[in-house]
């Protein structure tokens, strides 16, 4: 089985990194490309895509809130429309961008606040996946399994890919447990890794309950902000290879 | 003959509006349209597009540095690689929000400092407009008449269509006298139109010594942020009008 | 009886301008200066500030939020702590720029969301007019009567002036009419001029309902983005002195 | 003898960081905080000034130009007066955050190409030095010995407090060999210390060509973007205290 590993890549900004993004483009298949309004910028998504091209990893647009200030992590109140077209603009410019490297954008990630925001309203969601599909109905788009996200961009003809969050708990009804609940993030590294394991052997994740519950997902998605990133990256690939699965970019998944 | 009036458009911001785009798009034919850096964003981008594929307006990318506060006026020490980048960047954003309209973007014109650095660098300019043909080699660059961006834009086998400004002085050598001269602008109205008049009837200017030089150009730049530049747009066509020629956008001056 | 005329100054950013700020400084008495968040840069301010001491009016700062692509009328997730220091970073900019001027800042008045947050928070209320207080106990906090912004500033021992806003409805309580709701802006300029002159000449305000309210203020707001800005302020300004009032900065309308 | 380390503080923006600013503010004596131009932010300026304060650190304005992407590096060309006013927003700012927080500003450290500009103009030097001298003549200007800064800032009455940059050559004129040459940089960290331990010695610097330079500094500065430097500022310490000299902020050190 080929399995995906994403992560979210070129989140910097000027002087500013969040992450040693070079070392973790060599270790992902799928980089998620921050497009310049929470963070990046046209030199830094072109640094992003050409590591990504050059390892072979998919590149994705990561599109978020023209907010760098809050990192994109705030909800603002945008209307549909204008996030659509906050949408749309990112992922053209990423492309672009893409193309002048002779690569091109194969999957869509939404980010933070901007992500929730679509996920949680039917209308809101159907509009923004029409609107991508209008644009490139190859475009493959990410999220969490059993979304809004998810259907709408079923239901607008675009592919999808579900993600599997190895450092996050879940609960019974296989929602993630929000940040502020005790427990809702895993830290510890032999941790982070059985749930890897479990999830590849047996398909399920243990829940914050201590249930086992199936999980539908074919990307594990490491948080490239969280410190060791890199190392934990490092061994989820080698958990997959050792399972005798290989990693391979979201569009190879689909495909297998 | 078919004659081009191309304007800037979409240069606010927010709450902030230069002229009436609304009104000035009823009278231009080809509309460039600032691209989110030194103005614009996604909300006034898709208003520009829609107003002008209504009218059938050309529709235009107007790339800029990222200098709201300076306006794009500014000359800022970017690197060849980076003004490439934001160029790319720009005209990327633009189409995907073109897109998603059914339109498409069919010309670039260099806003400001962006387009005086890369006026004034051959190797700049070859970079450029190699980056530019690389993504869409039907772009028409609009530039003034024996500059570097006309040459480079050629050389990268772009079309390009060259301007008249009706209402800026010209040298002996059939270049713009800075802005600093004396009589460099020409404020009066009827000025404007004779000067409009005699590039219609006998494709000459007068320079600011007084001589009748000929001039190449197939498209009138209005200055939008120019008190009256409605009006001013209003008196250019019908000066057209009455010269028997027609206005069209630059993609059809260009077939004709 | 002295009143004062206030009026929102310098928002604008860069080439933008919202209002002609120069002939009204030539009408108001206090000038609220967007401080380089929602609008306003530091030339910008120096303008101002130059401005309102020539002119014998009073200087006030006019904080809100970060936000320059919402003109700082989004409310935005800022915990408390935020708000204050957003407001005192911003009153101290202003500060220095008019020492600098030889001037000195006289009142706060509240943009837009920061605004109405702060008058819907107890707590946040109270803590921000403390943090005022405390850099300065003698700055005026501009507000509409009976509301959480003048009670918490009273409480923190910080002066007051309560505006009327001439060109918006009021309802039963005294409160603004919502700007959703039909009739809540009074446009007429005839309309505007009676409510003026009723409020000098009795102290009252005629309710949306039409029951006529006992109105406690002592300082009219002119909003300056409102088309026709200029000329309503000097019909306030007519109607005042002839009813045998003066105009008067905040501080003289508190002294007297 | 009384010796200063001073380090740039607070550059970070939102999610971002620079250095580690808490470890590095249980080292320095002074700390130069950045006030929202080039990088910081009011939270992150509160932050700073409140651990500045607990450490009996000296609080410092480090003004730069308003640039994020650039991290106040590029030189912009901003006319004189326009910089002045940058200066003094980003210290009235800051000062009031002081102030919010019983602590005040004691210096002005410029940041990069602001500080650049005004250390090759005569007449923008005086200008600048002349506004903070007239907002506050007792803040004390930091500064390399023998430069325009300087002199101007003695000039316009105020007092000033000489650099030694302990990891930058310098040449036989006791400038600082440029980044680009060759041996500009000193990395090593033993070098590093050698060269601190020979200032404190013998007040001298050798310089790339070799001699013996007397050097007239009263505090090291701590260039705190460069990876180790909470580590190499202790060792400073180390070295001063080694030497029996003891560290104070800029104000004791020039008091003694």
């Amino acid at each position: 089985m080929k399995i995906d590993i994403n992560s979210d890549m070129g989140e910097g900004f000027g002087v500013y990194q969040l992450c040693d993004d070079a070392a973790l483009m060599e270790v992902v298949s799928s980089a998620n490309i921050a497009c310049g309004f929470h963070a990046g910028d046209p030199a830094i998504m072109t640094r992003m895509v050409r590591l990504a091209h050059a390892h072979g990893v998919g590149i994705g647009a990561h599109p978020g809130f023209p907010d760098r200030q809050g990192f994109g992590r705030k909800e603002l109140p945008y209307c549909p429309e204008e996030i659509c077209q906050q949408v749309i603009y990112q992922i053209g410019a990423l492309r672009a961008i893409a193309q002048a490297e002779g690569a091109r954008v194969a999957h869509v990630s939404f980010h933070a606040a901007m992500g929730t925001m679509i996920n949680r309203d039917d209308a809101l969601a159907a509009q923004v996946m029409r609107a991508i599909a209008h644009i490139d109905p190859t475009l493959i788009i990410f999220s969490q399994p059993d979304t809004l996200i998810e259907r709408a961009a079923a239901a607008a003809g675009l592919p999808t890919l579900t993600l599997f969050l190895a450092d996050r708990a879940y609960d019974a009804n296989g929602r993630l447990v929000p940040r502020g609940v005790p427990g809702a993030v895993i830290t510890g590294e032999q941790a982070v890794r059985a749930r890897v394991r479990q999830f590849l052997h047996q398909g399920t994740v243990t829940t914050l309950e201590g249930e086992r519950l199936p999980i539908r997902a074919r990307s594990i998605l490491i948080h490239s902000d969280t410190p060791g990133s890199v190392e934990l990256a490092r061994q989820v690939r080698s958990e997959i290879n050792a399972n005798g699965d290989s990693i391979a970019p979201a569009a190879e998944v689909l495909a297998q």
